[in-house]
């Protein structure tokens, strides 16, 4: 049995940023200011911008572009295969491109399995949010829907 | 870039408290025979009661209070802050105090959004709470609804 | 106050297995080429197929037997007890015996409080399993429902 020690590898990060440790974050950027709490997972090609805070126990999937003053809660999820054909999808290309806009505000416990979630959308705590959020609102449920815009 | 370590700073805590680590545990108290799994962060201000048992990967927010005998599964979240203003609140006196009484069980994967569950409440797995509890009986769904009183 | 330090005990493994630490991992079989990510935990009697990822953040509980090949997303949480009596049921024979087939594919956030998964079924991000999968289909939701049949 190999074990391989969670840590923090081939990472670009501005000034001032603080993460807390155990995570596993992996090929990415964070920009200035940027803090990650414990038990959080960020993969590869992922990029989170300036002032973006990421919560304990979030896992951040590939190829995902969070925007800057961003608030994602604990315990977020983030999923890029939308498993089309019964399975997990081998090539990266079928996978989601996820892009969040500027300050968008993602509630603990949320499941994000969408494209894109436009600046300044608020997602309720423990939502699925299954399309992209386009209109800047907020949004709850599973699946999440608009319950007010902003 | 400044790298934190997780772990338990300024508890208070009774006897034969027992914690699996890692975990990241502050400024709380844990009462008299308080199991806490792995990968658990509980945030500063929360009193967990005699007996109660925090299962693994769950994540306790600021000023919680946790009764006496309750089990909180895991991968269990608590949010505090409804976001009125479209944003994360950033005055801890508008965000909820959350309550709950003796012999609660809150099932692995629920969210917990609402200030109160009274005492023998029963929360399903994957359960989002978005209203407080006030009916002692069995609740689930998203959002949890009453299934039966008890 | 105890602190007991998670890791690997009591795991009968195959070859090839490989394990991103830390993770909480006791009295349960990880067969050929299985993988685990970091944050994971598996409880005593699980039985882990050939060539299955468990994903980072995944709770397993007692006596969950996954098939072989199968994708176990991240932050997937198992339940096997039903509170049928209103609260936590201490007799393990109680408690679900939950048995995934082959080549089945749990999206990230799911929670899974069945006794059985069908080999190929699919099972949507975010998603909550009340009841058995009997149909290789896609199923999603909460309560997860069937979307269309494989």
């Amino acid at each position: 049995m190999q074990m391989i020690e969670s840590g923090i590898r081939d990472v670009k990060h501005g000034e001032n940023v603080r993460v807390i440790t155990p995570v596993n974050i992996y090929g990415c950027e964070l920009r200035d200011d940027v803090f990650v709490g414990p038990f959080v997972e960020i993969q590869k090609g992922c990029v989170i911008g300036s002032r973006t805070k990421i919560q304990s126990h979030t896992f951040i999937c590939e190829n995902v572009t969070v925007g800057e003053d961003c608030f994602i809660g604990h315990s977020v999820t983030f999923a890029n295969d939308l498993f089309k054909h019964g399975a997990p999808d081998p090539s990266p290309e079928n996978w989601l491109q996820i892009v969040l806009g500027n300050n968008v505000t993602v509630g603990s416990g949320a499941t994000i399995l969408a494209a894109e979630i436009c600046s300044g959308a608020v997602i309720g705590a423990g939502s699925v949010v299954t399309k992209p959020l386009l209109v800047k609102g907020v949004y709850a449920g599973n699946p999440a829907r608009l319950l007010r815009p902003l």
